[in-house]
């Protein structure tokens, strides 16, 4: 039984975190950590855990993390780089689904984070969570950095064009839709349900911080320098990234399709849809799945690729329970067979 | 290893049979028919599902669903009744998700169903699956009436009060509020999106088929004729029911508390929240659990019970598999240990 | 020309008297009030106001105001009683929005609202503004307390069954839902989109502020004491009231409908709908209209009284505006010709 | 007095033009048509409209409608072909709002809409009424093609660039995404609230028959063959249309500023918004605005236009009365000074 942690239990992360691991049956959550809730019972804040947790919120101590085999930090930037070696080097493994360990550049880290990293040393041994690039690695690993919800989306759509040098890497256009969940569970005005129902808008246009995580990935399997537009927008529903991927393709669809169904034949959370499909987000709603279905209009240079997830569960909780099972030697679904809530 | 048979799985409830027995550990799905899509793949027409069911729509025959142990009909009312003794002839046990065996008075039947019933000897036979009313007699049935998902939510609301005779029976009032789904998957104007999105009203105030599946629940605990104004409405979300119900009462919030929490203390699906509670229809979304609370607003004589369901789960499928683990001898819970999915 | 100003004009009550104001032939809006945003302009916080509105927000000064032909408080409870009276010593006509002035029983509202009243010599000058009940009063007063949005679309449809003593006055329910802008324009996790979209909760249902405002209303009308339960609900969208009123009533539906249209039948915002109808609140989003329907379900006792209203326009700024209107001696719809906003 | 008639009043973009012209100075509706409705009030299937339009529904009679000044067909393709010449011809101004007369290559049409044109002659009379193009030709004009949403909210995004020859015109990208009312008033499962709410989703990938409209709007003011990917989306909302347009620019984000600031400058519902905006399409909901903003992403050679528009107003009804307005002398903005409806 792998006796497991959340710091930062009260965000969405974490309780979706919750919502996985409490099915788990190798999986025992021993310690779940919130400043703010401490000494409160898990199922008083989120009613839809009671029957399922048996827990209270602690504070984030070291000594009570300690107990642990793993730690998952469902936490804003800026912990986890504070707390990651104290566990370390008490033998407990550390999934970080916060950014602090995703970028290998810590001066990019910085002007993208606006502030010093706190834990530069770690960031070499930190392993890129996204096991369909690095699998093997994070089997090896202690410590996680979990990808981004909008980098797994464009990443798994992006690769394997990428990696058999069939787009142009010049010009990449990643024009991506996120459901509010993706905000957070914060106070803010910008995410009530007045001002983000029944309207669609882009923010960011200038600049967002998953930009350098998603070149820093393409790059590594191009190999090359990349040249991407990332666009994101904010959507009136709760859950589901819909990534829509332009780029200028050598090749027919016919090809592109047989390489992304080689890509991902034996991926397990990544599924090619038959040509001529368009992937809906409902279908992946809840699950650790992937869906993507590639185009191309008009028999034209540009593919279109499209490309689908639960920003809360491969594009977070799911994909850490996706590492923690490498890690732990256990199969790579264990607790992740979860259908899709449709309709 | 269970064979199941579905009649009907391309509505809502079908798919939602198919999303719970997929995973359910004793159950293989054998059959799932469809007139519509005969022939094609069921993950073709629902993408949700696919890698989790790997079956082919067939046409509903008899032969075929004679090679399984249980049939469920996810068909519009007026179907299963043509089938059901064909199938339990065969030993093939039978559960209708549909209204065809809810009401034991055959005249009030037609009266609300419009139709004369095909199968009128069958119904004194059928069970009212509802668990928590008739646990014992569902084990040994062969044949269930799934309740309906509003009579599911009022019922379980109402029980505790009128089982102890501690409410003024004549003055029932239960105002319901649905999400979409629950009027299925058909191509009407009424639930598109641009007629129900971001609008609430109630609906069919004159009277509701449901009315007479609730008043016969509630008479048969009760022992005495009921007086029940049921207005149901329509709400801007896909899942979910919440009803509020009102009655005048006699004791103190304490006491019905106290009567709540005994009635259903060793249910595994009803859960009855601390006072001061207000159940939010997202904390059962996807589950197969009915949350409820007791409110008695300023020290009156008015008692409000708030009951919250999902109703394709404890309204629908979920209450089907319910009724099929306890046939089957099965632990209750068996591919129903589900956490609402939140947010 | 009226010379309009609005302390608070940040708030969602705010930009549509804003929204309604600015195409109001007789009205200039000279000043736009925010001690957060005072310097920015108007459209800047609100690009739908761009072109329709050329104001900077100032701070609320009481010198500013002073220039004013009448002056909307938009603001949380407890600030205009800070400032109306040394506005109405200048001349300067108060219309509040907020909850100062309606309960004629300052002990109850210090209970209700948890603060002493700074101004309670003005709660008697101080006219309700229901203008379907105090049109008269209104067209006198220098001073207007608007009701609140529940209250309004309950008095409404309760209104005709007790001026008429038609109905149990000891055992009224009012079973009502709103919108999330009801809430309005704060960053606060409840209404979050990702805590408040597709779910539906009650809330308050031990007593909320509106109660007594509403049994206020009532029993003026009725002339005696009456009993209201009253449990509000939210609503997975954002604009729009739906109230379920019950009451046991003596007289047949077709009596009970011709009262509602003769008591409504020279109003020019309150609708009766032809019997057997169901008013959904889409029907009257951005409009200051009331739609009303009355049903006796199964020929029975029960009255049952659907009440529709878009609560930021009847219920509070479309409301404000047509007290402003008779105030100055306009037509009463004048700026108020608004058809709504379908689908 | 203009007295219009309506072909195909009971969609949506009908009841937009009722909403519009119901309250336009100079317009009287004097004849609604529907062949499904005829008999019925318009209000009784309208109930928003109730106390605004005094109308029933006739049968799509010529002789009818020879009565008005000008007819609004309201009705799916293939309609307005067939009556427009009978019209004409009897002196009555026609303004299709369907795609009949938008292509003025008729072999193309046919290819896109499946069907032969039963009119090919009146294509070259007919002026594509988008007055930003066209004001000249259209105050001439007897027979005007309303555009597609899709080609409004993305000619408009695109002009100054392409008039400007600042893009390069062979890889154009116009990511758009459409609120549900898009697909029309039709009993479909595609867009039941069940299917479209809370998901998101791309389609007509392959192929959207806006898109040889778009490019024939885009190589009239190129004076040149142009490349463009287009991709429609489908959001869970009601109103609006996102257009962000990708393309390879010349000059700096300061210069393309200007150019579109100074192309727009007199245009009263084009709207663009400072540097840094980011368009909301509730910023525009109900309203006949277009609000634009131009971005620079890190600098580089990709600029991204954000165009958004309410696709029931700028997208048809709201063009369609600008048109007219037009064509009639009347001011541009004859009732249309509509504010968009915020929150």
């Amino acid at each position: 039984m792998i006796r497991a942690g959340i710091v930062g239990g009260t965000g969405y992360t974490g309780v979706e975190l919750l919502r996985i691991l409490a099915l788990h049956a190798d999986v025992e959550v021993l310690v779940v950590t919130s400043r703010a809730d401490a000494g409160l019972r898990v199922d008083a804040l989120y009613p839809s855990l009671r029957g399922a947790i048996n827990a209270v919120f602690s504070l984030p101590e070291v000594e009570t993390l300690a107990g642990c085999d793993v730690v998952f930090f469902a936490t804003p930037n800026g912990t986890a780089m504070l707390m990651a070696e104290q566990l370390l080097v008490r033998g407990v493994k550390v999934i970080d689904l916060s950014a602090d360990f995703r970028l290998k550049d810590v001066k990019q880290w910085s002007t993208w984070y606006g502030m010093e990293h706190a834990c530069p040393d770690l960031i070499a041994e930190a392993v890129y969570g996204l096991p369909e690039l690095n699998r093997e690695a994070i089997k090896q690993s202690h410590l996680i950095a979990c990808p981004g919800c909008y980098p797994t989306a464009v990443q798994l759509g992006f690769f394997p064009l990428l990696e058999n040098d069939r787009v142009d890497v010049k010009h990449l256009i990643a024009d991506v839709k996120s459901g509010v969940s993706g905000a957070g569970r914060k106070a803010e005005l910008a995410t009530l349900m007045s001002e983000t129902g029944e309207s669609f808008k882009a923010y960011a246009v200038g600049g967002h911080r998953h930009l350098p995580e998603i070149v820093q990935g393409l790059e590594l399997v191009a190999g090359k320098s990349v040249g991407l537009t990332f666009v994101p927008h904010l959507t009136p529903m709760i859950r589901g990234i819909h990534a829509t991927l332009y780029g200028q393709a050598h090749g027919s669809l016919d090809d592109v399709q047989a390489l992304y169904e080689k890509r991902y034949a034996n991926e397990m959370f990544v599924d090619v849809l038959p040509q001529g499909s368009h992937p809906d987000t409902r279908n992946v709603r809840g699950s650790n799945n992937c869906q993507i279905s590639i185009h191309q209009p008009q028999g034209g240079q540009t593919i279109v690729v499209l490309s689908v997830i639960d920003n809360l569960v491969k594009g977070a909780a799911g994909q850490a329970v996706q590492n923690m099972n490498l890690m732990f030697g256990l199969k790579e679904d264990s607790g992740l067979k979860i259908i899709a809530l449709y309709p």
